[in-house]
């Protein structure tokens, strides 16, 4: 029996502010990634979100980004692989903290933004996130995009001791050579419901997406990511929830695959 | 044989920003109370802080403060009690984790500024305070004010179990009343280092100390507050320590008490 | 022929965080209040916000607040009159260079959330406010709350050389002395749009309200404050605009009555 | 008569934190370059370093950077140039309404940190910091980095109709193309005070620098900048304007040339 788990982005609402559907989006997940106060959430948004997964059996991870509210974390910052290591430390901890206060255990990291792209790109970013993690809990799982290509974080998992995952993303459009076509190009998102739900079956069951050229790409992967901020976002989660279901697919957190 | 510990707010510089003399006042303490970001400290300060405490043998404590860089945590803040409670948690899980990759445990918890100041006059913040603290680990230890009238911190200590240790000031006047003498008035900074040692010594060896007008107090203490932030401030450090193991007196942190 | 200013907090998103549908409600106000930066907004929406008042004919105000974005400002905090005269300053500055760039002049200024109730009650936090605004623009106008027994604004505005006008608040229940009830007791909010507009008009063209208890009291009023948080809250500006142009008020800013 | 603008970044501090010896190099310098608080400085410190200047009868100028205070302005930020003009803009305007409490006008605009290196490197970003200066006041004086090769600033000045000034640094090397020598090669900063002074002339009076390899490099400069921040600093800067003046040169703010 196929397993898949998915994930979603949660906690990044701030004092006044709020973003995201969070407890609609809950019914639908298996695994909250949530904002830790440097580029969204606060204390009371981490205390709230961290409750909600639990009511609904959501596993919590930790989602840090750069210190950077003011752009969402969504602006890359030249920090040094120093600052990069002790912000995620930082990160974790406070979590943990919610996680202890409500009776469960942080159970992975997915960093954000601007941060996940980075590390995606540049090696030393991703050993600096990798050794962070594996410093304060080598049980803790790292969730990396999964990618045709992608060989250098397995490499770094190997190297620290370090527990990943990866995901992909059932909206986004796929190139040939198994990486995410960038945003900045016509196609990049796919929003037909129907779509998504089957892209999100195909990547689940068969480790399979088909690229924008009709090329078919094997992916390795264990979690898909999902959005959560418009009532139209909730929808395609339940969608992708009920396709999965539908075809006999188990949808839980990694932790418990 | 009569014992004491000797604690001093630590890790309180900000990226280029410093405040304190961290590597000469660690010589001298056995507890160091670490600013976690709020009003001061930054992952990367924590991060040397807890390091350097770890490698003089000093205990570690969480100085969690208001949400208020700009005014150093000194300035009352009218927060909600969920808010104050939800701001201890997450500073001490941000500073647990760095316990944490140094091989140490978090050991107290001490509030900053007005916080700290806050606490002693409100029961209900104090209360607030001391139930995020339990949340998250009931062995930490709480470091309060000693007055002679204080009643209201033990009450709230047994209601919710929380372990309590309370502190004097030897650099500080004290009120006939028991309580510190308003830093508005004069006298109310014991400058002269002889004095300031054998107040130490005097509240340490014997549980007491003489106010402003000469009345004997006795307080019920197990840790003496010290400063570190001038070279003048470390040399009153150093004489405090001598004093009191001149004097036989064991300095060690209250948990190993 | 009677005049009368509508007036509404604006500019309060921040970075991929919005409040406010400041898109509509500006169609229908002749002031914005413009937050900048301390306790909301950033400078793009800064940017933003100016721009839409100017291309609306609305007239440009600053709505400092204090550096609480956590708390969004609505958290009192124990700031000395010296810290909120160098608040106000640095924040009536910032605004004035986007109504500079963007060919407006600052016409007034209102503080916002606890700075404002803060001024509402202390004389020393409201003749801080006063001197700030004098200092920087003497022909700024101060946006203060209209009471029955307000006294103090007013000798403030005489001592310091300050242009003051007075609001009310056609959505909020008064007491029978003439001040607002407080948001905690029942009735506090009037919610019914056809009620909120006639208060509007009963306050702008006859300056009077009827106090909970049926108590018609005298309010010398020369602007209204609305709100534009919600639809429903747009729909009742609309209402509110209607009405007063329909008994044939003239709408429009202070600084032009 | 050769005439020389001396400038130094000023206004560091924030809050309960210190950076800068500024009542000192204040005696020595005429163009002071003030944060504006988002790298470094607040309300309060904007104030005082506004009033010491003027005090001291030395020209006062902004020192706009990332908003980015726990990396001081270092660490470069990924910002849209959207995004950089209106910080340039907000922080101009901050500023602005301090000279206006004390009766100066802002004269200058000297980029900080990791938006003044980017800026010397990206035509796109000092074209955005060019439009934001002159979109506020186009009397404003833009300060940039003296370059034998620097062809792209003054194109830009041409373009958008800024007054732009080139400054040289005495204490740094420099490369034979008439470029700073990095911080990270040896040699990169020049330290005995002696031969800084006499840089400093050099350049002043001649309008000359001798390259790390002995080359002769013509830069057209009308300003030194000089720093700070440490006792031995503030001696430096003092042997620079003694040299300078004990050699004729008249040392006056850029503006007054």
């Amino acid at each position: 029996m196929k397993r898949i788990d998915l994930n979603c982005d949660m906690g990044e609402s701030f004092g006044a502010y709020t973003i995201g559907m969070d407890d609609e989006v809950i019914k639908y997940i298996t695994s909250a990634n949530v904002a830790c106060g440097f580029h969204a959430g606060d204390p009371l948004v981490l205390d709230k979100t961290v409750k909600l997964a639990v009511e609904h059996n959501v596993a919590v991870g930790a989602h840090p980004g750069y210190p950077d509210l003011q752009g969402f974390g969504r602006r890359n910052m030249d920090c040094t692989l120093e600052e990069i290591r002790k912000y995620v430390v930082y990160q974790i901890g406070a979590i943990q903290a919610f996680c202890a206060i409500h009776g469960t255990k942080l159970r992975h990291v997915k960093p954000h933004g601007s941060l996940y792209n980075t590390a995606a790109e540049n090696e030393g970013v991703a050993r600096a996130i990798a050794e962070a993690i594996v410093s304060v809990d080598s049980e803790l799982i790292y969730v990396a995009l999964a990618s045709a290509k992608e060989k250098v974080m397995s490499k770094i998992a190997r190297d620290v001791g370090l527990k990943v995952v990866y995901e992909a993303f059932p909206d986004r459009a796929y190139t040939p050579e198994g990486t995410l076509l960038s945003r900045r190009l016509p196609g990049a998102v796919v929003r037909d419901a129907r779509d998504v739900a089957e892209r999100a079956l195909m990547m689940a069951k068969e480790g399979k997406v088909i690229a924008v050229d009709g090329t078919p790409i094997d992916l390795d992967i264990q979690t898909l990511c999902v959005h959560g901020d418009t009532p139209g976002a909730v929808e395609l989660v339940r969608a992708i929830r009920e396709e999965l279901e539908a075809d006999g697919m188990v949808v839980k957190p990694t932790g418990e695959l």
